[in-house]
């Protein structure tokens, strides 16, 4: 391998770990405006949907599978599941079901799936140890906000580097949250910090399989044992975060201090983040949503000659796939996104089926689609033409898809996003009441009722 | 932070991954010779001895602390105490404390100390599911050769980047003997090769607190739970250690694959490994060496009027600490070092407790070290003079440390070792009992007999 690398150490980064731990171990309860908290129950809502949604996924009964096998006390639940594990364990395979469908949040500033690592862990854990659903939203933010400045001070170094970002900043806001949770003091939170910050997951070689979502989940389990260990006095450097060899350093030749020091307790993270409204990687939504909109104005699959994409180049590098065999292979694939926006008005997790992306109208229309890289456009938008038998041409330009911060989807929305996850594993009317109860979260005495509402 | 960052990405690599897959899923029981199959009974030896003396250690009672949150089922022995829990939570202890010591075995080749990712796994999980020892010695040989092989990989410039070799390895090799032992088969094997290459847990800001220790303990745990996955479908990239986004090219700049795939099956990277006879790090060995052999030539400490050392610059650089306060922080002084050599002979653990570090005549003649970088002088070197009040001058070069490849430790020594260590822990008798039983694990018919022994 061809190599060429400088990297000079920075030995005056500022005491991000101290700065970060006191942050979270003493921030005010709600310390942050009433849209930043309604964003946070947003997410904590999308998050869970998403989590039962997968909840009988393959990958969720294989990992079920192997933790069975350490025959796990039954001390709290799985989103969307019967079974009761350890809350460890159930911190894993929330974390795995949140990331399955590729369908939870992204902080788009970093492409991080904040909500896996961090709440996976915090509910199983509130649900365990009995804390309020005050003390859950508290540590959502804090926690999320931890992982995404971590994240912004490395990133794009990092994830191009081949990090799966999501897990390799996740365990830090998972044990940032868990810490919080958890009462821990100053000094025990950046031991968490410290603990976790030797623990990134997640390769980008990984997308496609299994390990993708793992990432998230095996994040969130490590911050919720780091803080359980801080806890209890397991130490760590105070200075894991930015010392020369420690986390920021070490997995990026890029640490842009300022993003966690700037605005800190002022600006969250939390605010920036968005909702899918496609079951599918974030760079082909602005295509979808072009597709969808052609459908509005009446564009019919079988009257379209071709449809005419110019997009970013990421779009092509990640979802250039063609001919895709299955489900998971539509996710890479523009070609299937834009024939299921344009037949169907949506692509969510139904749209992405096997037997979809394999149906005879749907495959015909995805093989008229022709996409072009053109420089000039923006990763968040698209420029789409439709050429129609009959000569019309019509042409949709989106710079921000629907989701993005821009435009983002309304709680009307998130909630039949919802819905269609979680009516077929738990019933419309236990959704309701679960819709309820996540809206309600602040208020919560603790979170049991939730949790009773996950499963059937 | 200045970079100055080119990274040319290796499309045509090996297929590492299957490569090795396939080789741990299918290379004969004890396919190789007696001196690498009595090696593994060494190895095997060394880090149990090391985890039964640190067991009862403040890291370990920590760690134990948080997994006792999880309320872990009792399903295998934690070497060195009466505590059972579940087989993945086993893994986590007896890393930690197999390394809490800084007394384990070293892979000097790339300074991995692969018994401890690889063993604490292997014992808790053929204690569980009932596997012969012959299993065992098979499993820890295969697994240590894929860590090791996977570390020549990337040694150097993985380390000096910053990671902490032995844990981000080590999950490698862990996932491999686990794999072997559930005889998994070759897919199955690469699965959990690739589940595992995402976790890759250390970072060298931690050395000097318990999250070092952590590391070997982390990567046990992250390797059995991805053999336990694999097992149940959990689906990985196959290329997962060499693809240009996969573990070896994310982690490193440097990936010399024939260190993988040279004489696979016929070298055995176990043939290399070596135990310390000091409880130290191996860079102040030489120096040490030297001291103990300054005492046999009649030196005393009274006599003393300085030592002069001459060294290689990374002896100053790790273990420069002139004068520590405490028994961890004598570790990392070669000035201690030095003077508990020639004083007792020996630097085993109680060399370094708090109170011989700070003892008058230790400190004294700890004061009279001095040490200089001497580029000529290599790694595995030392060049000592002692100068004493008489006048006289005595030097002692020393090529290769007892404890090297080159001076291996003999199987008496690294029994006198095991016993300093753990005879205070299950008392003599025990000991005695338990290392017969070592050294008989290839034809135990299970490890029930070995793990009934490992605590009072």
């Amino acid at each position: 391998m061809a190599t060429n690398t400088t990297v000079v150490a920075d030995h005056n980064a500022p005491a991000v770990t101290q700065i970060l731990a006191e942050f979270v171990a003493t921030h005010p309860s709600k310390g942050w405006s009433d849209a930043v908290d309604h964003e946070a129950h947003r997410t904590f809502l999308n998050w869970l949907g998403c989590a039962i949604g997968a909840s009988d996924h393959a990958a969720a009964r294989a990992a079920l599978a192997a933790v069975n096998m350490l025959q796990p006390a039954p001390q709290a639940s799985i989103a969307g599941r019967k079974d009761r594990v350890d809350m460890a364990s159930a911190a894993l395979i929330n974390g795995i079901t949140s990331h399955t469908f590729d369908f939870d949040d992204t902080h788009l500033k970093t492409i991080i799936h904040p909500a896996g690592p961090v709440a996976s862990a915090l509910l199983p854990l509130a649900e365990h140890i009995g804390s309020s659903g005050r003390e859950v939203i508290d540590a959502l933010v804090l926690g999320i906000d931890v992982a995404c400045r971590m994240g912004n001070t490395v990133y794009p170094e990092h994830y191009d580097r081949g990090w799966h970002i999501t897990g390799t900043t996740g365990m830090l806001g998972s044990a940032a949250a868990c810490a919080r949770l958890l009462k821990l003091n100053t000094q025990q939170t950046a031991m968490a910090l410290g603990i976790a910050a030797s623990q990134p997951i997640g390769l980008r070689e990984q997308f496609g399989t299994m390990t993708k979502p793992f990432h998230p989940g095996g994040a969130a389990r490590a911050g919720l044992m780091s803080a359980l260990m801080a806890k209890h006095g397991f130490t760590s450097s105070g200075k894991a975060l930015e010392a020369p060899r420690g986390w920021a350093q070490v997995v990026s030749t890029k640490s842009n201090w300022n993003e966690v020091t700037g605005e800190l307790g002022k600006r969250f993270e939390i605010s920036f983040n968005t909702y899918k409204p496609f079951a599918c990687g974030i760079v082909i939504h602005p295509s979808i949503d072009a597709c969808v909109q052609l459908r509005e104005q009446g564009v019919k699959a079988e009257d379209v000659e071709r449809i005419e994409l110019r997009v970013h180049s990421l779009v092509l590098e990640l979802t250039g796939k063609k001919e895709p065999a299955d489900g998971l292979q539509g996710k890479f694939s523009v070609y299937h996104g834009c024939a299921a926006g344009l037949i169907f008005g949506r692509a969510a997790e139904e749209e992405f089926d096997d037997h979809i992306v394999t149906r005879e109208d749907v495959v015909t229309l995805r093989r008229k689609v022709q996409a072009t890289v053109d420089n000039s456009i923006r990763e968040e938008s698209a420029d789409v033409t439709a050429f129609l038998k009959d000569g019309r041409k019509i042409h949709v330009f989106i710079e921000h898809a629907i989701g993005s911060v821009q435009r983002p989807m309304t709680d009307a929305a998130l909630e039949a996003k919802f819905h269609g996850m979680s009516d077929a594993v738990i019933g419309a009317d236990k959704t309701n009441a679960l819709l309820k109860a996540c809206w309600n979260l602040g208020q919560a005495t603790d979170v049991h009722a939730l949790t009773a509402l996950t499963h059937a």
